[in-house]
């Protein structure tokens, strides 16, 4: 049995302290992240397994963090399927042909990890064999939503108007997309646990702009197939559900069976145990905004979300994971993102 | 006694139909529209003021809706005052010297509408004049925390990094920033209710970036005190507190003191009244991006909201306003605008 406090944390179970880890690219704000990132698409650093591992252990090494991130991104399976989709720096995943009619899924083959992406799986392998047994690596891959929207849009969007557009219009289509990206968020993330990472998460980033009754309609059933089928590969491994903005969606998310519900800063930790029960495991929910104001603001926001953790019953609930309520901004100091990770461990420390 | 639809509605009581309209910029898709808009910013449209009442009257003529929005934008105070504020097309609000320290405060005096933006109650004077009785002219002004958002970033944000900094590690010059937006708030609204606007609706469109702790700690005093001022100041005038990704928020947001609360199109109507009780007037909340997707998608889901407003006593509900959760998409085809228009005011004509 497992004494890693997230993993113990994860299931509800009482651990040495509260643990605490950051979202992709935990250490982007690092010197010697920056020193070995390179410049151009992030798809490069990913498929160099050395320096992937590295990245991902940056972090961990600085912060003494609970839990390493595969330095990855959601768009892999797409890339490497040959969707025709990259990461332009500055403005996040372009596709020059974006995805509109039934043709163009074609290009959307499924994925298969070891022959399409066997950098990722290399860099697993390199992980797993240096990081100690209290912190687990986490496999992580983006929900059959947000990827889709990243296909359909072709560039960020602020108004997801394709997307919604062809979930509308097509719904042949859209759960023929759907269905094809459960595959590849299962097979992304179930051979990184084959090769020994020991949770993970589920990224649907932008849910949040989906109204519920749309989101149980087009959405919900593939999430809950991407964690179903994950469950069936690997039952004792514990999912993360994550998104932004979804205040309005919890109860749907949760009951997609992860074991873990990612919180931003909108959902107080105690309103959601209220909402969804006493025994609810979540992780959040720092507002990454408030790093980049100064330690002092940042250990009080700490504070607040540590004492939300124990505003049912008074001392700390074992079921939680600090995080931030979103990715590490890029210019956050990493001395700000020490002192969080310091301030959780000794407040919660038993 | 008023029998305009939007007034009678505003107040819960029976109207001929559920009133309709559409939110600034509404006739921003129309060729009529780019024939007279002209390239530049929006500010040099609004500071005429022939154009900015044509541009106001050209949606009610074209669609036949039942509120007329001034043709405006809610920088115009903090520009008329000289901080220091403009529109770029293509981004939005821009400063070279966004608001940061006590100093720059300086910089954002009092509004006195009659001297500072003469060519609003010019054009609020044309409008009162050429509309009729069963179409009012709505006023409306930012909220001082969407408006101190774009005076802080000094350009559009996702993240509302240097506005969350400010108001954490300052909140004395936090305040003092909020109640100076106050009085450009109540100044700009009551300008134009003197001026014969019969309704007002005040946008904090980015307030949903916010916990409601924040929220309720850091704004909600003050868009209570514009609410507050405008009520002793013009009683029996209805206003409407409108955000977007607000439903963590709304019940704080209706403690402000509107007559309407705003919804987008994460929050089901029938839900907000269970919230908030079975008599809330409510207004929204059709996805704009649903506009998009064609007259058939477009249709479909402008009864599912009027259904939604049914949806607590089986009959329409008196106290809705139908109008998209956002702003009209500069793409949006008039002839789904148009079908939208009628086919609320045929489902719901008694």
């Amino acid at each position: 049995m497992s004494t890693a406090p997230f993993i113990l944390a994860a299931s509800g179970r009482r651990s040495s302290h509260t643990p605490v880890w950051f979202m992709r690219q935990a250490g982007r704000s690092l010197p010697e992240y920056r020193a070995i990132r390179g410049e151009g698409s992030i798809l490069d650093a990913i498929k160099a397994p050395d320096r992937a591992a590295e990245l991902t252990l940056q972090p961990v090494r600085r912060y003494g963090v609970d839990a390493a991130v595969l330095y990855s991104d959601i768009i892999v399976p797409a890339h490497a399927v040959g969707f025709g989709i990259d990461v332009s720096p500055g403005t996040g995943p372009v596709c020059d042909a974006p995805l509109r009619t039934a043709d163009d899924l074609r290009r959307l083959r499924p994925f298969e990890p070891a022959a399409d992406a066997p950098y990722v799986l290399r860099a697993v392998d390199m992980l797993v064999a240096e990081l100690p047994e209290s912190v687990p690596l986490l496999a992580f891959a983006g929900a059959p939503f947000t990827v889709a929207s990243y296909l359909i849009e072709g560039r960020p969007s602020r108004t997801y108007e394709h997307t919604k557009q062809l979930m509308h219009s097509n719904p042949t289509l859209w759960h023929q997309l759907m269905e094809r990206l459960v595959q590849h968020a299962v097979a992304s993330i179930g051979g990184q646990l084959d090769h020994g990472a020991r949770a993970f998460q589920l990224f649907d980033s932008w849910a949040g702009t989906l109204s519920r009754a749309d989101y149980d309609t087009y959405v919900l059933p593939h999430s809950t197939a991407v964690f179903a089928a994950l469950a069936t590969r690997h039952p004792d491994i514990p999912g993360i559900h994550f998104g932004i903005g979804c205040d309005h969606l919890l109860e749907s998310m949760l009951s997609a069976g992860p074991k873990v519900l990612g919180l931003d800063w909108r959902t107080p930790i105690g309103d959601a145990r209220r909402r969804m029960g006493a025994s609810l495991v979540v992780q959040g929910n720092l507002d990454p905004a408030l790093v980049l104001a100064g330690a002092e603001v940042a250990l009080m926001a700490t504070d607040a979300v540590l004492d939300d953790n124990g505003c049912l019953d008074g001392e700390r609930h074992p079921g939680h994971i600090f995080n931030l309520g979103h990715g590490v901004p890029p210019n956050a100091d990493p001395d700000v993102l020490q002192a969080i990770v310091d301030r959780v461990k000794e407040r919660t420390a038993r």
